[in-house]
């Protein structure tokens, strides 16, 4: 902090945050990045670390360990409670404020419940990792507590799971419950049978994955059938409890609800100061600097950007990536005298899985489904894996549990959620 | 339970609950394993979580996953709050309760602070899962904060570590610890260096390893000093806080504190209303059976029993495995209306592992120390692991971090302990 050289700060160690750290590794610049947990989490994969598949250190690795060979990056754990932008400093709660000559703001995103916050407790969102180790303890819950009740309405709400929202998450949750229901769990119960569980994946819209084609859509839907996964769209959700879920048209009792509908972004925006959208993200400049303060930077999903056509760039690891990736190779043009052209946002396509051996893929014009777009995603998911051992790791698990249709991390590990 | 074969119920479904269970395999019973939580804890590798070399995951396995191919098993995921043994009934918090022809409890012990139950919060010990991330936390935590203090007494203590108790889980814990300070994480850090941490192991006794003859104990005590732990013989602790520990001769300041010395059995004695000894374990009869009880055993940590001399059996999965086995077998010859002799105690060996290198075992009347006695004491584990699936992954992930001195698990994921 005593050095000379310019300090770029990083608030939030994503996709965004590493990328942007990566980026100025050769840059005269000395580095900062502040998260508020120790790990960068891979959440394209949490959903299955919540369905038992992986387990949390799968698909979380320390921050500092990542930056280890980049010696002009410092990490510090610790949690940002605001920016100075006047005095370009940013407050801690465990330490003294840092200050910074660049600000580069990656904070993410958290669930929005549409103003009803208190749905929050009964229906957990998939995030961190504390959410998927929630949400896996749940449902694993929910088949122990079926086993040991003796009202059979109780135990029809506990074998019940309903999944809000139809975009990837929720689809590819509602496949992963399924799974478990109907194979890795079929043998392991006396008094009920797992396979009857009821899995229900709520839409607001009139199809599941609505960003993408209707063909794929479809395939989606039909696969998702076939797993045994009722799917319900055109449904609003107006009232959440932890014993069941109010839709217009009447109620559905259940033992486990996930959120996997709204997103709000990082309060940023009001640490700024910054003009934001409806969903609190930060609007920004095409060279992702904040309007007025050139030396502040807001990426991934914190950043209301858009396309050339207009259309909001979509909130995935990759978007982040390349904002990280284009902030710090600006950072470093500047200081090198030059610039750079505006950030252009270059979409390399979409996947979900549904299950264990299909998915849904579109890369550039190309859609594909089924078992190829599986094996796609499958290697696609291995390659961005941090690191050798977790690469291997993961594709060893993958491939074993693919051919004895078990889980491997059936833990249940949060007593405080034993209501 | 409609059944009208005899219902063995096991309570605790740790090394001897599972063994007794899967000796009534063939048994004309009816069994129920009863646990509160759903996995089944491999406790001699449950240090190396606490030590982030493994996950969770990895030591701990479905309980119904494990029995699911016992058709005359049924597991109960719930908590037993008592034992009615007039109306041979197990009483349930979640549920009615189950009643049995035979009773088997083995539920193991917990930690014994000597009266000073005030201490646990500052030194958690190792039991359970849970008990291991917590300590994970602590450990990595303890770093981070040193890398953010700016006070440089506050920096040395939470660089400081104490193990109090000098068996073996003591011993695993200090160099496991050691070798994270001084290899792991030695490049992750800018302001500090990890490997001026300062390891202290205390003992009670006059040395390490007092199970063990003094050439182990010596051997040990070198292998932990040359990674780097202080090892303080005869030293009593009189107080402990989440700051230090006070010893009879002065203080130490800590940020990080474990207890591996005193145990106490669960409250199965009194349940039972049964003889105890000193630690609360019930004393039981030549054939494991409670005196006046004989449908009712008492097998593992919850038992006291005694070898040909006298001396009390060790308190190791082994014991507990053959504890198991032998009232599996008696209940069945019983039924069929045949006798055992008493149970016979054979002790397969001692082993404590030193950091990635070294270990100490007895086998018999061999001894062996140093890479030797490692290479037998992995195998011997991964042998003793439950499974295909955990044998390669812990083989690998050993192998792996053996080559890279890394550590796959650094994870803190206990948020409500950030104090």
């Amino acid at each position: 902090m005593a050095s000379k050289r310019p300090h770029v700060v990083i608030v939030g160690a994503g996709f965004g945050g590493i990328e942007a750290a990566k980026a100025l590794r050769r840059a005269p610049v000395e580095v900062t990045v502040i998260d508020r947990v120790n790990h960068h989490c891979f959440q394209p994969l949490l959903y299955q670390v919540a369905t038992a598949a992986l387990s949390p250190a799968d698909v979380a690795w320390p921050i500092r360990h990542i930056l280890r060979g980049q010696s002009n990056a410092t990490v510090l754990m610790a949690e940002v409670t605001g920016v100075d932008t006047a005095g370009k400093r940013v407050l801690l709660r465990e330490a003294d404020a840092v200050t910074y000559d660049y600000l580069i703001i990656a904070t993410g995103v958290t669930h929005s419940y549409f103003g009803h916050d208190d749905w929050a407790e009964a229906a957990p969102g998939l995030k961190r990792i504390e959410d998927a180790t929630r949400i896996r303890s749940r449902i694993l819950l929910a088949f122990e507590r079926a086993e040991i009740t003796r009202h059979e309405a109780e135990r029809r709400r506990l074998l019940t799971f309903v999944i809000i929202g139809g975009g990837a998450t929720g689809v590819e949750m509602a496949g992963a419950i399924a799974e478990i229901a109907r194979q890795t769990l079929a043998k392991d119960f006396r008094r009920i049978d797992p396979r009857s569980s009821r899995i229900v994946l709520l839409e607001a819209g009139p199809r599941v994955m609505p960003a993408l084609p209707p063909r794929l859509s479809d395939y989606a839907a039909r696969a998702l059938t076939r797993l045994g996964v009722e799917i319900l769209t055109s449904r609003r959700v107006v009232g959440c409890d932890r014993r069941g879920v109010d839709l217009e048209a009447g109620r559905i009792d259940a033992g486990t609800i996930i959120w996997a509908a709204g997103i709000v972004a990082s309060p940023a925006g009001r640490w700024l100061g910054a003009e934001q959208d409806r969903a609190g993200r930060v609007i920004v400049a095409p060279d992702l600097s904040v309007p007025g303060k050139p030396d502040v930077f807001v990426i991934g999903d914190t950043a209301a950007a858009y396309d050339d056509e207009g259309k909001p760039l979509p909130g995935v690891a990759t978007t982040a990536k390349q904002m990280g990736r284009y902030v710090g190779k600006l950072i470093g043009a500047r200081l090198a005298g030059r610039t750079l052209p505006p950030f252009r946002y270059r979409h390399p396509g979409d996947f979900a899985a549904i299950g264990r051996r299909h998915a849904i893929a579109r890369i550039g014009p190309i859609t594909m489904t089924g078992f190829l777009a599986w094996a796609v995603w499958s290697v696609a998911h291995i390659y961005f894996l941090i690191g050798l051992r977790y690469r291997f790791i993961v594709a060893f698990t993958w491939l074993w549990d693919y051919i004895t249709f078990q889980r491997g991390a059936r833990l249940i590990t949060e007593p405080a959620d034993r209501d």
